[in-house]
């Protein structure tokens, strides 16, 4: 994750280079961080009364490859501190035609993975792998939004081990974990603003000496604070709530992994489930 | 999507113009198409007795950006033939280090949001768009993994509008659709290998009259023949399971789209959750 | 159970001995068996022309202590052949003030206890108890109406055993038996009409030698025949749904039976459990 | 519900009539009132020094049809202040034969009912239904082992009127709750040791102004307190768990007697869902 003082501290670094306008646009931005993190670069012109590509050249000015990254700096130090209410009335409202909807959002996604694939640390993920795969038993676990991933991540994860118990019940989770021991782990799906049912959890297996991946925004999360191994993965979004996308890309990859890991045993598991979905006609016949 | 004869229709077209290795090639991988999807080009190569270049060149030769674009285009001919057991068979062995899985899983995620972003008609995106903001009620179906992107967009969607109904218990949905009616809506998200039960549900839909809209790989699919829009998402992964990447990158821009166009609504509905999440201690309290 | 065709032998039986008037109320009860199973005695009488007493006493001479118990033995004959739908136009006109419809519920479910004591095999109740206590995994299912006991079941059947699996989402029940083998149990709990879905659960559970223990109506149902214990429970109700009251109770007891075995764990647990619930606020304090 | 100190006022009232030995009994249990509520009469005379026959009298002397009720009314006075694993310590270790547990939690559940069917106002049961029926939708809530009977009363109450919502996913609950007004309904069950999360959402209801239907242990109960009608049932249970069979017969009478209010409708809601049953193989065929 980028360094949430990140745009104040390249400014502080190069103020001195920076030319009148430049300053003019930087001082606007530091004022009234909260609005600008989300306004395009021709409205902060407006603003400020210079034109868009003067805004662009300042963002280049600071070391961003683009305008885009500047903003996402941005949105990395103000997002934290929002309310969903609050990042909604922060939208630029001249964009909300649902064609330019849709391709903003997919291109921040792409984003998210591509910035996810530059942070995650390869050593992280091999040793959550380790994790999952040794445990005696796995439990996993997502509330509320997150809840997607963690459904999905258990989903995969029970063709490829036994044992893989989803919390899926907020109202009885504890009850599950009654006997929760120093072999089993415990993967836990969170990120800002942290549930903190899903925090009781990884503090209970903490207390109990469960192995703990979470998989989460940033490595100085409240979740990493208390997990063995932090899976990071970005979430921006212009928009009220984050995207769960790439935690879900990052969930995949471990599914892929461990499914190659244990490619025979899985083979054998999937030849099994293949006979039962026919006898039970969970699928479509092809036509 | 990519048609599923893509590959022999541009072999059939340049036949001609190939050379001699080059057709070699293009023999080797029609009379082994399955096993040729997952092939890397180095592999390829070695089965035909050609350099991995001359396969890359082979890819170009037939217009394609590169090998991988080739490669992709096979499995999307294959993939629907195929049990989860033997596509996991096929996935190549020499490219199981944890590492190179991570990288690969995540390049293959982006590559289906921007080839998603490619197909997707911002048409039918708007319509879709039109029927769910409009629908007296919205039904949202999924089952097993594609519950992961339905509970995703109901979750959000609950935010948005009142009378989103999650069709999550696969045991009672029919009851839960007994009065759907020519004012309602349906949205579906199904990919292949289709659910019996999701498609049921659609096709009751249509019976009443109800709108429909679908989430999934094709404009042709079952799915899509019985609805009235279709959202198509690319879900291409080498591995035993599709990615639902894609399609959760998709409902986040009808989330956040929708957001958009109920603005003042949706602003009122936040303000009133953040005075119940705080009164319920549902996040972690800043530190 | 009570015999389907109990009326008719005992009519059959005594027909000699009967007066002339009670040949009238047997003729007009058997000819039209499916409605005369719900009306009362006084509705009986006035549609053959005798009175009321004359067909308590009719109840009498077949050896039924009451006309309750004669009408019970009808319906038992009947219901099984009984749409929902067919089952509520029969229900009588004249009895639906509310305060008669509470005690006439709560006297049937008092009977159905009553019933349920009678006819379940203490020997079956036992054998039950050892399966469920020496079981690897034990697994337990219910659909639709019945959903509502499998999930209490479970729910306290993991406060005294390890691995207990509610199958509890039919979208994926059948991914979570994958490795389902001879040393496990599955509990099925089943009534008219049979869930198919819970059926095909149950005999999956035998083509892998697992043990299986159904809640069921009648050790002929479907489900008993391919259960190793079934323990039998009584649900008539005058409604258009049967009564899941005397399985509860069922339920009730297995769970004391197995507390009160592994009392020295059982009461571990608890302890650990009150320490997680008063950490995590679960119940309200006492004021 | 019996008065929690019914057995201290009794004694009270007619200490100076109370014999030498009757008096010694009293003075016991008095003293060891946890212990004792949880004792046979033979024990409590082992205890105290008389035969078992003159404790049986004692309770005849205060007034109780037989020592069972004298039990019963201890128990009340002590439940509530025990945790589960002390309850499970204070059951008798000498009736733990599986048949024995069978007939005694059968018998104290038919127990349950019928004193439930005599502390039930017919009046509260009326109001009750009346407010189900009007509401413009009604809400069911009910957590952890109350969740079987709000699941049972939600799954019926679906056929019976539109708009019925589950709250069966205690992560988003409130979320569902967001639009609550007025012309709403909540029905909720709970009993000790109440759940914090239903209680919160019935004060929510009432902050509303929503329609509040409690099924609950007693008319003062905190959530009898914040509902405007309780529907009281009786859960005692010699175990380590209350029991659920007396409020789920309660649901029952509410499902029925809504059932023949809205004959009608329900009788088409029925056939319909008779035919989607029948397309979808939901039910086992007659054999």
């Amino acid at each position: 994750m980028a360094n949430r003082n990140d745009f104040r501290e390249r400014v502080d670094a190069r103020y001195e280079q920076l030319s009148g306008a430049h300053r003019r646009i930087a001082e606007y931005i530091l004022a009234n961080a909260n609005r600008a993190a989300f306004m395009t670069a021709a409205r902060v012109g407006r603003a400020v009364g210079v034109s868009e590509s003067t805004v662009v050249r300042f963002a280049a000015a600071l070391g961003y490859p683009g305008y885009r990254h500047l903003q996402r700096a941005l949105q990395e130090g103000v997002r934290a501190q929002l309310t969903a209410a609050e990042r909604l009335e922060l939208t630029e409202a001249d964009e909300d035609a649902p064609e330019g909807v849709l391709e903003r959002v997919l291109r921040t996604d792409m984003d998210n993975i591509r910035a996810t694939l530059q942070d995650l640390q390869p050593e992280a993920f091999r040793r959550a792998l380790d994790i999952i795969e040794r445990a005696t038993r796995v439990f996993v676990v997502g509330q509320r939004s997150a809840a997607a991933v963690s459904y999905y991540l258990s989903f995969y994860l029970s063709y490829l081990r036994p044992h893989v118990i989803p919390l899926d019940d907020a109202s009885i989770m504890f009850e599950r974990l009654v006997d929760l021991g120093g072999s089993d782990a415990v993967v836990a799906v969170s990120f800002p603003r942290y549930s903190r049912l899903t925090y009781d959890v990884l503090k209970l297996a903490r207390d109990r000496g469960a192995a703990r991946v979470a998989i989460t925004d940033s490595v100085v999360s409240p979740m990493a604070r208390i997990a063995d191994v932090s899976l990071t993965a970005h979430t921006p979004m212009v928009s009220f709530a984050d995207s769960l996308v790439a935690p879900l890309s990052v969930a995949n990859a471990l599914i892929t992994a461990l499914a190659l890991r244990r490619r025979t045993e899985t083979q054998r598991t999937l030849e099994i489930l293949e006979r039962i979905w026919e006898q039970n006609s969970i699928y479509l016949l092809d036509e």
